[in-house]
């Protein structure tokens, strides 16, 4: 087998999702493809790894030190949603519907994997709030162990503002979703925190 | 979002099976990987890209003007296998039963996807051949209609050497496919190829 072939279905390995017979597929592909069209891919990938970087407010993505989020004035700043991670921002994102700022935390809380509290961006957050003007903070994070974890954590770091709302997102049975291949901790909870027609 | 990660997307959903989904998720995943080991994964394919090629004489990947395996001495160089694609090379590999060599065709006549004869490595095949040495071609390209076809030229541009053995790769069930859930076809040329258990 040719040595260069070898290397680069051993380097695509490395992507997540991608064992050998795929990589392999993926090599014959990038054979197939115009040689500008992969260089503009491995620039793209080079640039992205050396140039990206996280917003100094927000902790998202960015490509300056502010990112376009907290950068834009038409948003409310007095509203930021708290998300687990940066996929979070873009699904949210994706509604258009909520026009408030964000705040990555970069993971929650998990003593298996090691990531303790100060892991996580949350003393950028109480600078954030510290510095005034902001009156809800959204938490948006998973219903998993981990997250309840960060959750109740986060919940006695913002108690020290008095006046700031917190809520959280609702949980409830998903639209599309059949009650019969719900799992019974999200029918339990729809249930008890259900609402009258109106 | 990030102009960088949406030029990274971009160009990863060029890969095939590759949606905005996956791409977000890859695009992430370099994100929290080394540089040094992005790098090497970029260089590969770069290098891969502009630095492999076709052997000279099977067609098969090669770093070089001729592959190993048509280098090799100890192979026996009176069998050609004639395969579709590259991939089809490595599989039969894997399985480390057959010593002799190759013949990459680059594919299969397909009037519908525009693949001419002319377009595969069939005047190749036939040059080696004419050179001497070779006893027997085994034909391993598959049976859909265009594999058929394909199968049907060959033999004809074949049948000019005279004493050249012509085999086809056995087809029956494969080892460990259920009866119920084999096509019609299949068990067909089972049934018409059964052998007598010794």
């Amino acid at each position: 087998m040719s040595k260069l072939l070898q290397d680069v279905v051993g380097e695509l390995t490395k992507l997540p999702g991608v064992g050998r017979r795929t990589a392999l597929r993926l090599a014959i592909h990038i054979l197939k493809m115009e040689p500008e069209s992969v260089k503009d891919m491995t620039r793209s990938i080079d640039r992205f790894k050396s140039e990206v970087r996280h917003c100094a407010k927000c902790n998202n993505l960015s490509d300056e030190e502010i990112c376009p989020i907290c950068q834009d004035k038409e948003r409310d700043h007095s509203t930021i949603c708290v998300v687990e991670q940066i996929a979070d921002v873009l699904s949210i994102e994706n509604t258009r519907q909520y026009k408030g700022l964000y705040h990555v935390l970069g993971g929650v809380i998990s003593p298996m994997q090691g990531i303790a509290p100060s892991d996580l961006k949350i003393d950028l957050l109480c600078d954030r709030i510290a510095q005034g003007g902001v009156k809800e903070v959204i938490v948006a994070i998973s219903t998993s162990v981990e997250g309840e974890t960060t959750l109740f954590y986060l919940m006695n770091r913002l108690r020290q503002f008095p006046g700031l709302k917190i809520t959280s997102i609702a949980r409830g049975i998903g639209f599309g979703d059949e009650l019969e291949y719900v799992d019974e901790l999200t029918i339990t909870h729809a249930l008890m925190n259900r609402r009258v027609i109106e």
